[in-house]
């Protein structure tokens, strides 16, 4: 026998089978229906793009960004996030309704993966954007939302970092006023959570001991509440002041919602977006190093499609979710066969008709040639009410013979 | 002011906006549980597939579907239908399944439409298909299932037609067995349901008028049962003789589903499919004339991905599904709105995620500024419960003041 050919799918492309289906339906409906209630409308937006403008707009890397030509030679893409569409609709389609515009979304985006990376080209994001209101509680809102989602999904045990860009901005700022390079490089340290690699590029800067000790600092700004006071000490910088400031107004919202215990401060926390202007955070599950939702304050995006207004929102990775609430709870409906010979066919296929419309089970049909072969030879009764039918197993069989 | 810029999506792609969403989301639902219900597991396969073997395998023209390259040159395609993806996963993934194997999906499928021709480039499709049996039971199967999935979609008056690819095959095999070029031109007028220039064709063809009639009459065979029966007088091929043969067949299952008054029989029709094989169906809505439904067996497509199998299966097209089942019944949440004051921020927040947690209701929150300004000027009472605050309608609104 020849061996059987493969075939491959595109790097980073996967398909699902029925069982991982049946989850991310269940988790897709919880978290949607959660949305909801919270007063969150959903859109949804084309999977291809103009690059000129969403493409432009998004925050993903060129390089990363799915490109192809349209018959008019103009540059297409796949949508790599959901926040740029969004913002196209509210600055088009929605541009008569009143802010603030509370919307959700749920939706496939694509990035292109280097093969040896392992990571999804395709995944699924659902999220919201509140878009019109610049205020703490809508920050604290959509975190307060973001932990609600992840509990709708049965995440049990999960932390949020909050941070903002505006504290590390003014401190580098201040402190490292005539070396952009070194600002640069210190913030890619602390994106990618390398702190001895931060540590060190610090000793190498030519700066004050004082100075110094104040970068080095802040390697120790994360935890309750009791971090914002911390930081103030460290440093004098308005905007970082500022930055600090809206942080214990949103804490303080949270409070009020009943989550603080979800959240931590992490002042040295950089969001991966470059759009982000304020509050970023995000969403980790108790063992998983990577996290499960990540969201922020981007109040100049919505300028860029002609309506400027402040926005803040967040996405949630489904498929990452998955991993981390495990694999129970997975609704199973029983399997029901009914087999039937020729002339009971009516009844066998009206009876079925009846239990699909009165039970939740799973309802399958067969003709038999005859009865008695069938009797004696294909069906195994398992003992538990189960039955085995040619390898496949069956809840019940019902025979109409 | 300047004029706002406006942000085009590419030529046939669209956003829906909520009220469209949460309509298709319910007649998806239904469906898919209808489609559960029959034994149908749903299944999830990439946006992207490569054009070598999925692109190759679509039935769907070359220059309609979506390409670009990957990383390696590789050409890959957006997926413009869903039969030959999961013909790829029935033959790999899932090659240890026994059949038959049952498969309903989901997802949005691509083709690259003309400019004038004002037709979506993205759309949703909704299906199944039922992979290795070939028997008149299975074809009846998936039409019976069709029927009802457009029952459980809300559309109240269709029918289905049912034709078979072997008719016209074996007839005009037989009386035009020299003139393959005639035989392209006129099925290509079936497939337009072009029948004047059918008949004109059929004129100008240089053959017996006993022929002539022969062909002219097939345009008769559209209706009940018994045009089976006439169309054995039609013709004596012999492929043509088991064609109609099978659709008996398929059309007494039918009877016994109970559900034959949706169904007719068309020997006209041409599936616009060109790995069609068998018997193929349409289902059209009472006013419409796209069909909302198409589907037949394709026993040839399996063998290309390295497992041969006979298979059959249909597509709904949802936003077809749409109009056709109106614009009733969509559900509607009652929007809350809570607002309060600062000092009493914990208690409006709380009772907020107690009614989340206990009515179905959207419950959206607000901080204002001080309680005696907005009892005056802010809230219009609107006599039926409901109340305006700054344009828009809530269905109740809970001061914490």
């Amino acid at each position: 026998m020849s061996k059987p050919k493969v075939f491959e799918k595109p790097t980073g492309f996967k398909d699902l089978l029925p069982e991982s289906v049946a989850r991310f339906r269940q988790v897709e409906f919880n978290v949607l229906e959660c949305m909801e209630r919270w007063g969150y409308d959903q859109i949804v937006t084309p999977t291809l793009e103009f690059y000129d403008t969403v493409g432009v707009a998004s925050s993903i890397e060129d390089r990363k960004q799915f490109k192809l030509l349209d018959r008019n030679g103009k540059t297409l893409v796949l949508r790599s996030d959901m926040t740029a569409p969004i913002a196209r609709v509210v600055a088009s389609l929605l541009r008569e309704e009143r802010l603030p515009v509370r919307l959700c979304y749920h939706g496939n985006v694509f990035r292109a993966m280097e093969e040896e990376a392992g990571r999804d080209s395709e995944f699924i994001q659902t999220g919201v954007e509140l878009v019109g209101d610049a205020s703490a509680e809508a920050d604290a809102e959509v975190v307060a939302l973001a932990i609600a989602c992840l509990q709708a999904a049965g995440v049990q045990t999960f932390k949020f970092a909050l941070g903002h860009v505006g504290f590390l901005h003014g401190l580098f700022g201040e402190a490292l006023k005539d070396c952009p390079d070194a600002q640069v490089e210190l913030k890619s340290f602390l994106l990618g959570r390398d702190y001895v690699g931060y540590r060190n590029a610090i000793r190498r800067l030519d700066i004050d001991e004082s100075r110094r000790q104040e970068l080095e600092s802040i390697l120790r700004l994360r935890g309750g509440k009791d971090i914002c006071e911390q930081a103030l000490a460290v440093t004098a910088d308005p905007t970082a002041q500022t930055a600090i400031d809206h942080l214990c107004k949103v804490w303080n919202v949270l409070e009020d919602y009943g989550v603080s215990e979800h959240v931590l401060i992490d002042l040295t926390m950089i969001g991966n977006f470059s759009y982000y202007t304020g509050l970023t955070f995000e969403g980790y599950a108790a063992d998983l190093g990577f996290p499960l939702c990540s969201g922020g304050r981007y109040d100049n995006l919505l300028a860029q499609f002609g309506r400027p207004a402040p926005a803040t929102g967040f996405a949630l990775k489904t498929n990452r979710i998955l991993e981390a609430a495990g694999t129970k709870d997975v609704y199973q409906p029983s399997r029901v066969l009914i087999i039937y010979t020729a002339e009971h066919r009516r009844d066998a296929l009206h009876h079925a008709q009846t239990l699909r419309a009165e039970s939740g089970n799973q309802i399958i049909t067969r003709l038999i040639p005859d009865h008695t072969s069938w009797d004696a030879g294909h069906i195994d009764k398992l003992g538990d009410g189960r039955s085995r039918l040619e390898g496949v197993v069956y809840t019940d069989v019902i025979p109409f013979v």
